[in-house]
Order: structure tokens, then sequence, then C-alpha cells
């Protein structure tokens, strides 16, 4: 059930079942030479709705854009800076819980958002805490790609190649959501180059190509069918065990 | 041509051919009884595609969250406080003019956003104007039932029952783009009353089922599909006018 | 009444007799050769004292900077970038919301005042929206150039030379309210050239000498006092509509 | 010369004589039984006006609004928080110094404002601090009341029935500005009580009637015209030390 | 009683017999030739643990970063912009309230943080004035070397060569604290010159070593140790008083 | 050699030898029954002297408050909101900056300050990004209790008893540090309980005595002493590893 194609009647009634619902949230940054600039919003999104598809679950717009302020040497990246980002989450998670959302279960598909989303979720939390109010509130941070059988099935398909960012996994992931926009390019070194991220024109000194430690020339369709699959079972086994939390 | 399902090389060969980009900006926002809380945004956005689909013109993500907080007292409705969203746009807007692109134009599908988007452009233009500094970059706003044709198609097919929110249009232009999601709903009194708008509680006082001054009872798929193709009609116009702009 | 020359005592007593107050607001900004860059503040303060000059009615101290970020290019001009004006205008309305005030009328000069006035609005009741609280506070913002007989009388007096800045009704109005301060100047086109209001060196290539569309050389203090006689009027219906309101 | 009666031309000619302004800057706020809530403004426009009168000097427009957050319990005060009041002044002395003024003379009527003026200056010269660029720029913060002839004047008139807050002294000037706006009340005690101020609620358990430490039944238009003439030569003399300095 | 040496278990117990608590406030600034640059955050610091030894009286952690924007040009400096210093305040101080802490009392060893701590206070109380609310809280800011026996024995010892900045007495009592960091510097001339405070490399035009008005060649441990223990009786009187206020 | 004990001819003179700098940042919160509540300043501070007596290496003031949220309903705990250490940390890092400082070493000593650092670090560089400037500012984050020796350590002393806040490696290190402040407490259960970190009141419900998986009744001075010696190698090495990178 998508949030954005029901009514609000629908979404009332709902509430009366569940306090849950399931965001993906993304970003919208270079994945190198065959990875789709919105890879990292349409891997949740894709995997929010398979998950979706298994039951009673709400899933809400897709935050499409992230922190990537270390892409931004790279045409058509678009972030927030991360004092913007935590103000969306602010503001989404405030809208939801006066709504009576309890549960509110973010699906990332960025590793550069991990750190703002935990910061904002704190910005929140201190609010009460600083009160000395009781929130009934929580909020948790998940990512598709790091579930148990996910992780595992990216091991065998990719080995070493699966790298950082624009890995293989994502890459195929967002070719099976869109195989009209399956992209062939060269890559050179086949495997990319490894370092630590700083600022943007920091990042694309070391990463030419965009690439960190991987090799996306692997990615195919039916990889990222497989891992679709595989990350559905995770998250929808994490998901129901964060409402079912006491 | 889509920026989430292309390539940062595309992107950047795209900017050397043009300087312009489409921004489809909406809400999350109840519509009535039968009106999607997503109206807002996945009007524009087909309407965008449907603009992109006659030449070389890129389309950006879909803000699809935008000014909402009259609607907060009806569930499902996600809003950004005006400040939250003039932060977006600030950050959006500067990531694009940081790769080169000069015309930005929001396609906007929420009347309720106007002001907001309106005055996040000020504050953009504020920067340089206290600097002293000339700048290249345009904005535009442009609502996507505004134009010439669309209006006047509006009013053939609803007259007065058009409204002011859930309109027949938007809903049919919704129901164009997702015709699984139509809805069937009673509605009292036929056409909803009208007034003007305050804070949520007020709102949902004066308008209890979410309409204002509309027949959203009106809508159908064959009439989103009129009025899609008018709407196209009408913003290829302006925007190529918007790039010929000395 | 004005309140600047009030006692706390005596506010006291009126808010017994009424919940309202009328706020003028206004701009310090060039315009043109001939219009004093006080004239968006010396504007709806006249007004609002004719307004209070019939009947128990308050009027607060003028907030005399606005929204001006376009003219500052123009010596002189002074400008509040959105963001500000925004905090000035939810500390002024907060302030007069503690001692009671329930219906808060913003008498403004200024047309790039708009966007931002109505924004700082959704700021201030979004507050309330998200949490779930219900207000009896009530901002109304009115335009003293916008009713029905002061636009009939412009359009009478000055047809397509009215213009969209530096308009000779404005200019009229100021020079009524002070008719020691009445310029001379040469103007070169007779009616100034129209277009799209960006940032304010765009502004200043546009438009050289500060006039939007007018030709301010027609004011004269004796139409002042005709377009004064006018919008007191038009205001004074309005302000008690809106104290009537249910 | 005033700036809100001033074209921009004339004021583009001044700043090739001068680029010196003395801006006003009071508060809205409650002046025990007998005094004006716009006392704080009242009392330095007027006195700007005559120290201009005195020589080539522009005024700028009154800052009315300033930080008055102790007298909120007061009703008719209007208080700016201290963060609101900053970026007003940050807007405002950033707008005067892209016309090229360098010496900015603020001219106070509130000791309640001093502290967060005085921040003001320094969270504005910290922006050029930090990036290590040598700015022009000079503001200095002045109260009316507190130079030599001003104080000596006080002191002879009231001693110690002066006190600290609606003070003869700051009542007269603002009756000599205002004589059809002169207040007949009864006070008990006749000298109020002083004491520390911390928030609204306190200040009015502690000093019920709004005053501290003041008889200002001794206040009249005579004493305001002496304190008037006594304050121009003061400050008259300051601005144009503050012009020479190297 | 440290705090930062306590258990939470012995802090609970404190609360119940005292409900005040010192916080020493501080800069990292440059202080001349032969000042510590940490000398602002020594001196109240060692004193405030002076005063702690006499009686049953919590000290918080030490504040050391200030408002220093003026010493940026000189190595070492660091500086808060007073907004953030503000964030700083209220958080510090939100948090000891949520504990039940009711008076707070900084004890400060730089001037130039007088005006951001008391804009901190206001915009704190603003907080509860703006809301009606009643606040127990009471915040004093206290500077170690203003009290009646600290500022005569200063007299004694230097006279005039006290001066404003990087000040014998201050840098005797960091000596006192810090023996073994006591610095031998050449300084000409033999007292600094003295001046206005504006932005950082006008300050190091006007005091090019560092100093306003002193001769801090005459520092000394021993003298260090008179200051430091007539601040001590100085504080404890204060700080006793502030705790039997009504 | 210590920032706070120099003065800024020493630290102008370093910038000549070096461009790094440690700084220790720590937090303000209860420690369990026998933990000290400035556990995570002391810790980190302590090691940077340790690091900093091995060579030429410069300590600047230990950032003593970090973000506490969820210890707030224990008594003592001082917290940052995430956006004011964020403030904190840019203007911390600015001022360093500009003096020269290239190599930015934070040594931390509380996990719940990991996210929100990593996000000002993120917030300063986005500013470089949008702007497209090229900085040469490095900033490194780095844990006391991370290192290799240290965690391998701390795994031999205690096991599972580690357990994740109020760590008995922790605790001893503090002892180490203050011998004088050892506490004796009775814990129940010996080792504390496990689980996820949301806000203050939660927190205290989960975890009734502060404690979260550990057992520091074993902690002790000598243990501190090994755990020191450990981490002083681990972070020297990583510091000197850090200054090296090309």
């Amino acid at each position: 059930m998508r949030l954005q194609l029901s009514t609000w009647q629908e979404v009332e009634a709902y509430l009366g079942r569940s306090k849950g619902i399931i965001m993906p949230v993304g970003s919208t940054e270079q994945h190198g030479p065959n990875g789709l600039i919105g890879t990292d919003a349409i891997c949740p999104e894709t995997i929010a709705d398979g998950v979706a598809a298994k039951g009673d679950i709400l899933v809400g717009p897709t935050l499409s854009i992230g922190m990537a302020q270390h892409h931004m040497a790279f045409a058509g990246t678009i972030t927030y800076r991360p004092s913007t980002f935590i103000a969306v989450l602010k503001d989404v998670i405030g809208s939801l819980e006066r709504h009576g959302f309890e549960r509110i279960y973010f699906l990332n598909g960025h590793g550069g958002n991990i750190a703002t989303i935990t910061t904002a979720f704190s910005e929140i939390y201190a609010e009460r805490s600083m009160a000395g109010e009781k929130g009934v509130l929580r909020c948790r941070l998940a990512n598709w790609f790091a579930g148990r059988r996910t992780k595992q099935l990216a091991r065998e398909l990719y080995g070493d190649s699966e790298g950082r960012h624009a890995t293989p996994s994502e890459v195929s992931v967002s070719y099976y959501a869109h195989p009209e926009s399956v992209k062939q390019a060269q890559m050179e070194p086949k495997v990319a180059p490894v370092g630590e991220i700083r600022d943007a024109l920091d990042y694309r000194r070391q990463f030419p190509d965009g690439r960190i430690g991987s090799d996306p020339s692997l990615a195919s369709v039916e990889d990222g069918r497989r891992l679709f699959e595989a990350s559905v079972e995770d998250v929808a086994e994490d998901y129901a065990a964060f409402l079912a939390e006491g």
C-alpha cells in the first residue's frame, strides 16, 4: 500500500490496524560510468514495494535526495547539507507522528546518509529528553544491502569486486527495477581504488570515474532480481521484528 | 530524459547542449474522499515526462513533499515547515547551479507551495544582491494547471465545480497517471464549501472532508488524458520561452 | 489610537473592548527618480491612521523594512532576507498574541512583501498544525492599493501609466503625507519598461532608474488625498469584516 | 536628511560627501503608568533629527522594536528574541555596507538593547575575522541618555528619582516630542523599587506597575526640551568624533 | 565537588541539599607575549575550585571556549560566533535545569564574553516570557576579576599598568595555577596602547602584540596567589548571596 | 604541548613545524554507579597528553560536552543538541583552519558522539563542495578505545563484561587519571542489560543504573595504566599516519 496512491480515509483506516510505516530514503548522486544517478533511491523504493506486497504494510513517499556532498564534482548530483537533511527528517517524522504513526522504518539506500539520519533521530529524541517527556515514537534506520541474506548473496556474486560505492549489487537492483535503463561503459581499472571520503574535489581526485573499490561491470538484471528477493526477505523480517518490539 | 535514470556522464554531455532542467514539485497531502495523497506530485511529474518526451529535455527528481501545514488534520499528510522547504530549495538549486545549470524550471502541482517557493527564490537571490554579485541563475515557478489551454479545458469540463482544492482536474490527471488507483467515494455536499486557509484544525472545521469548493466526483481517466495533453502543450511552450529569454 | 503613544494600561483597557490591531508594514527601497525611499511604509502608516480615526482601532508600530533584495543595486535600499523577515513577523505576532490579540491585520505597502508575509503566516500556523493544537489567532494580509475603490481610482487617474513599481498612486499618497518632500525629476522614457524580477544587478540592468512600467511624474498631493480617502474606506470595510468573521 | 524622505539619487549623492549614517534604535515596551509604549523609539528618533538639523547628516529609519522580553507581562509590549534582533541588525548593516556606508552610528533608547546590539556587532565582525578579511565597516552603539551633558542635567532635575526604567528623563523627552500625548497617572509608591531583571512574570512580580527605581510623575514637556537639547549636543559631538576617527 | 569527578548518584544526592552550581566560563585566546592562551579559562576554573573547597558547592565543567573573534589574527585563538555560544549556553542551562538546578552561577574570565552571555540569558528568558510561563531558573554572570577585594588588590599591585587585556592580574592568577608555564618575553612599549575593539585585523593593527593597555611583565606567581585568595573571598560571598535570594 | 598553556607566539612557531593538532572530545554524562560523569572527556584528554609527550605535538582544549541526550534522565548529564554540537565543531575547526592548521585529529571518548561529529565534518566539507572549492583541510575522528592494541587488551581483561556503556575499560582509564576519585558501588545485576538507544526516559527504563552490558566493578587504576599505555601507542601511530598522508 503506497501512501501516495491512497486517500486520507484509507490511511486513517490503516492506522486502526498498524502504527508502522516504511519510508524509503536514498540519494541523487553519481554511481560511476554505468550506474544510474537515482540508484540509491530506486533500490529501497523497489524493495519497500516488494515488502509491502507481502502484507498490510504502508510505504511512504521516497526521500530521493540525501547527503551526497562528496559527489558534487560529478554532474547531476544533488545534495542536502546535513543541516537541511536533518530539518527534512524532523518534519517528515513530526508529520507522521502527528497522525499516530509510532514506528517509522527508514529503508536506506546510501551509506553516506547513515551518520546524518542517525544524528537527525538524536535531534528529535533530544527535544523530548530535554523536556523530560516520554515519547512513544521509535525510528529505525535499516540499509537494504545490510541484511544477512543480501550480504551473503553479494559476497557470492562479486567477492572483493563489490567495493564501497557504485557496487555491482546496487547497480544490479536498479537494473532489475529499470531494465530499460541498463548502461554500457568502459571502466579503467577494472576494480576502482579505495580511500577516505572528504570533500568533492578531493573525492574526484582520488576516484576519477566515481567508483570506490567496485567493478559494476558485473551488474545484471538477473543478479538484481536475486538481490531484490534476498533483501525483501531480510527487510520483511526486520520490519516485523521492529513492529513486534515491546 | 530523467536525471534519476541517467549516468553522470550523460548529464555532463547534456549540459553541453542545454543549461535548463525541469524540476517537478508537489506535495503529500489529503485530496478529499476520492483524491490520492500524492496527487500534487503525480501531476507535475507526469506532465514533465510528457514535455521531456517532446525534446532533449532533462527532468530532475520530483520533490514530492511541500508546504501542506493546513492539511495536517487529515491522516497521511506530510508537510515541510516553510523554513525547511526553503532550505531544501536552496540546496537543490545550489547543487544544480554548481554543475552549470542556469535555467531551473519548477513545475508545481500545489497552490499552497507558491508563496514558499517564491520566497525561497528571493532568499537565494538576496544572497547575491547583498554581495553585489551578478548571477546567471534564473529560476521560474510554473503551475501545471495555470496555462491557457489547461485552464480553458478545466473550465469547459467542470465550470464552477472545479473549485480550489481536490479539484476534478487534478484528480483526473492523477487517475490518468494511475488508472489502477481510481477511487469511489460518496461526497456531501456535492460541491464543497469555500473559505480562507489558516491552521490545520481550523481547516478541518471549515472543510470536513478536505475539499474546497470542488466536486471531484466528476473526475475521470479520460478527462485526465485531455488535461495532460493540454498542460504538456502549455508547459512545453512556456519552458521553451524560458530557455530562449535573453 | 497609536500603540506607540499609549500606556500599557490603555492597551490593557483596549483589549477589553477589541482583540484586533492594524500593523502597517512597508519597505525601505528606491522608488524611482521622484519617489521617496520610505514610500511603502509611509502609505500604509498614513492610511492606517486614517482608518483608526474612524473608530476605536489600535494601530501598532510600522514595520518599515521589508523584503527588497531586488532593489539593492540602488543606494539607500535596506532589505531583510526573507528568513529574517519571517523571524521578525513570528516575534511580532507572538508578542501580540501573548497579550490576547486574536485578529492581526497587516496593512502592506509593498508587493514584494506578499510572498514572504504569506510564508511567515504559514510558518506560524505550521507550529500549531504540527502540534495538533487549536489556535484562535487569525492573521490577514491586505494591500492598501488593492481595494476596489482604490484600484478603480488609480485606473481612472493613470490608466496604463500606473505600472508596477514606483507607481504614480503610491508616490501621490506619500506626497499627500509629506508635501514638504515632493520631488522633481526628469524621467526617460516617460513610461518605464516591464519585466520579471530576479536579483539586484539584473533588476538594475532591466530597469535603470528603478521604475517598472510606471510614469510617476503624474503624481500629485491632490491625487494622493483622493487615493488616501478611497483606501481608508476600502481598508476600514475590510478590517471590520475581518473582526466580524465567525 | 531623512533616508525615508529622500530619493535613491539623493542618497547616492550624499554618499559622495559622507560615509556615515545615524540609525535610531528603540523598543516597543511598557514605560510605567504615564510613559508611552514607544518612548524608547521616540527619544532617539527625535534627537537624531535634532542632530541632523545641524549638518549634512543622514538619518535612517527608526528600528522601533528591540529586545524587551522582560516587559512581556505588560500589555502592548512587542519584543524580538535576541536571535531575531541580531538577524535584523545583520541585514540592516549589511544593506548599508553594500551601498558604501562605512560608519554606522546606532543611537539607542533602550538599556535592554545594549547586550544584544553589542553581540550583533560581534557576530558581524566574526564573519570577517574568521575569513581573515579586512573590513572598513565600523559600527558604534551610543545611548542618547549617556552623554555628559544629558546625564548631568538628568541628575540636576531628578537626582535619585531618575531610576532605571520609565525614568522621568525619557518620559520628558517623549512628551516634548508628543505634547498631545502627555498622560496623568497615580503612582504608588512615589519612587519605584529596584532589583535584577529576569523573565517577564518575575519582572511583573518585582515591579508591579512597570517602573524600576523611578518617579516619572516628575516628567514635563519643558524638561524634555532641555534634555533634548543637551542630548543633541552630546550626540552631535560624539558622532563627529566617530566620523573623524582614523 | 567537581561534577566531572562525581557519579550521577552523588549529583542526585547533592541536588537534595542545594539547587546551585558554579560554571566556570572562559576563552581560548591570545594573551600577549607572556600570557597563556588558556588564561581566561584557567582563572575562573581555579577560583571556582577555591570557592568549592570552602563548602558543599558543585562546580561544573569549564566552558573553555568563548567569544574571541577579535583575537583571531593571533595564532591559537579559537572562537565561537556569538550565535554558537548562545546555542551552547542554552543547551548547558537547559540540561542543568532539567535535573533541577535553579541557580546557575557563571564565573567568567573574559570581558569579551559578557555581552554574549547576557544575550544568551535573555534568549532563554524570552522563551518563557513569550509563553507566559513562570520560571524558577535564575542565571547570574559574575567576573572573577570584578569583586571588591580583587579590584582593589589589582589596583594596589599594578595601578594603571593593569590595562584591559592580557592584564598582569590574570596572567598572575594563571601562573599561580600553572607555575610550570611561567613565560618570559620582551615587550615594547612597556604599557600597551588602548582603543576600541572591532574585527580581528583591525585589532592586530591597533595592538600588534595582543595586549591592550597593560604591562603583564609585572605578573608573578606570588601576586597570583594573593589575587586568587581575594577573588575566592569575593566570589564565595556573591555566590552565597545568589543562593540566599528570595 | 598544550595549546592552553602556550603563548600565541609559541603556537605560531609550532605552525612552522607542523600543521597538525589533536583535539580531545568527550561528553559530560552518567557512567553508571561507579563511573565519573567526566569519564569520556578525561580519557581522551589523558591519552592525548600521553601522545604529545612523545613528540612535538600540540593538544587543543578538551571539548568536554558532547551529544548525550539519551543520558538526560540521570542527574548531572549535560548535552548538546546535535545541531549545537555541529555549530561548535564548525567554529572550532574554522578557527584552527584560519591559523593554518590542516590536519585536525579529534580524539573521541564517547560512542554517542560519532554520528554527530561525522555529520559535522560533512557539513563543513559541503560548504566547499557546493562552492566548487578545493580545501586542504582534513579532519579525522578517532576513538581512543578503538585501536588494535587497546581493543585486544580490553578483551583480555574483561571479555564480555566490557559491554557498551560505562565499560570497565573507560572507568579504569579515568581512575588512572584521577586515582583520588575511585568510587565503590554495589551493582545489580553484575553485568548490565543491552538494548537499543532512543530517548532519555526510554533509556532509563531499559538501563536503570545507567550501564549497558558492562560490569565496571572490574575497573582498577592498574588496568587503567595498561589501557592508557596501549591507547597512547595506538593513537600515536594513527596520528603519525594521518600527518603523513599524501
